[in-house]
């Protein structure tokens, strides 16, 4: 069951349309409103929210958070953590470890873009939800902070659609020094002009697709320093050879 | 040592901006731009970047992708993979994985917001990042992209900072139906009535911090609905008496 996200008192309509878009990118769709500074519904909301216009159309409006979180078993809040209550202060991560074991709804609070949640607001949830950043430069806008703790829901939802994880195929970067992207240049630049004059291209139509191609397999054999030296010297050889 | 941000043919200057912010939150500071379309520097990246303008006047600008990746060993684009090159897909947090155990500077790489890397900026890079999300609904803005990555680096290398995780300490969700909110807003107001009438308040000053001591107590006790029952009849029971 997926997480409400809850706005309170949110102040721009604009914001309010990038957040149903950060929602739908990580499939979360139910939106919840406390009291809109501006009303609601509202035209730049509708107009940020491109193509999750469903997000906005549907999200329902409540007068207070009480009232928005009354269906809810378990209540993140969301925020800096250096508050006097005493609750649990939870990374997005671990957030979404409790959200899943839950049997019922659950519902992810975030307060007005200028001061963040009140503790009037922060008493009626369960824990808190603090996102671990730059401790000289947290902060984060509205949209961002609900994609970073709504990516943390998605991802784990889809595990079955996970990406192959390549990294531990390559080479290690231990044992070889890869050459610098100028070196590879270096090397393609000279392969290039060795080609070119001794007709290796059927036609100059195909060159650039040929080029494209074989220049794509030099970026993937990651050469070392070493080896991109070795192949100039090669090509240098087999290059004087042809004239 | 830090992954490198560039941003090839940036559009908007404001998304520039954005970008910074979204690198300083995550402790990234080194930004590369390739030919940003409204020319360097701008005035409206440095507007929208408030917070993060070191990240903007120390950005570099070059002509082309080859002269920004010059000096780096691995470099990762991104974008959607279903494209004709051969080339590692790796999540961000797999990509991150790599970037760690390389020894020299990395960089990512996003394209121009409208249209993504082009095929001969592709081409030059060693990987793909891909950013799984919502198959229906999967595109980001730039600095939300850039947002998600920055942040899987800055979680990685961070984790001497990481919250205590307190997910582990709650009551078992399994054992328990925890009490929905108006549940526990009914226990509350009943308690604040009797309270109220038996004279349990010293001063009218100290009646609101009381209270609020006293709910925010109720929220982190994480009662079951039954539990909330026995609490009203408890309540009723002790308030007839003192009448």
């Amino acid at each position: 069951m997926q997480p409400v996200i809850i706005l309170v008192r949110p102040q721009m309509g604009e914001n309010i349309g990038m957040v149903a878009r950060a929602m739908l990118n990580c499939g979360l769709t139910e939106l919840r409103l406390v009291a809109p500074r501006d009303g609601w519904p509202s035209e730049s909301a509708m107009a940020t929210s491109s193509g999750a216009t469903e997000v906005i159309e549907n999200a329902k409006l409540y007068n207070t958070l009480d009232g928005a979180i009354a269906d809810c078993r378990y209540v993140l809040a969301t925020g800096s953590f250096d508050r006097d209550m005493v609750k649990d202060v939870l990374s997005p991560e671990a957030a979404i470890d409790v959200i899943q074991k839950e049997a019922g709804p659950c519902a992810i609070v975030f307060g007005p873009e200028r001061s963040g949640m009140d503790n009037e607001d922060v008493v009626r949830c369960d824990a808190y939800i603090t996102i671990p950043l730059n401790p000289d430069y947290p902060s984060l806008n509205l949209a961002q902070a609900v994609l970073l703790v709504a990516y943390q829901w998605w991802r784990r939802v889809s595990v079955e659609n996970n990406l192959p994880v390549a990294g531990g195929e390559r080479l290690d970067a231990q044992c070889i020094v890869p050459a610098t992207k100028e070196q590879l240049s270096g090397l393609f630049d000279h392969m290039t002009e060795a080609l070119d004059q001794s007709g290796f291209f059927p036609t100059e139509q195909q060159r650039p697709v040929m080029l494209r191609n074989l220049r794509n397999t030099f970026h993937r054999l990651r050469l070392s320093a070493q080896e991109v030296n070795t192949f100039r010297g090669a090509l240098k050889s087999l290059f004087k050879e042809r004239i």
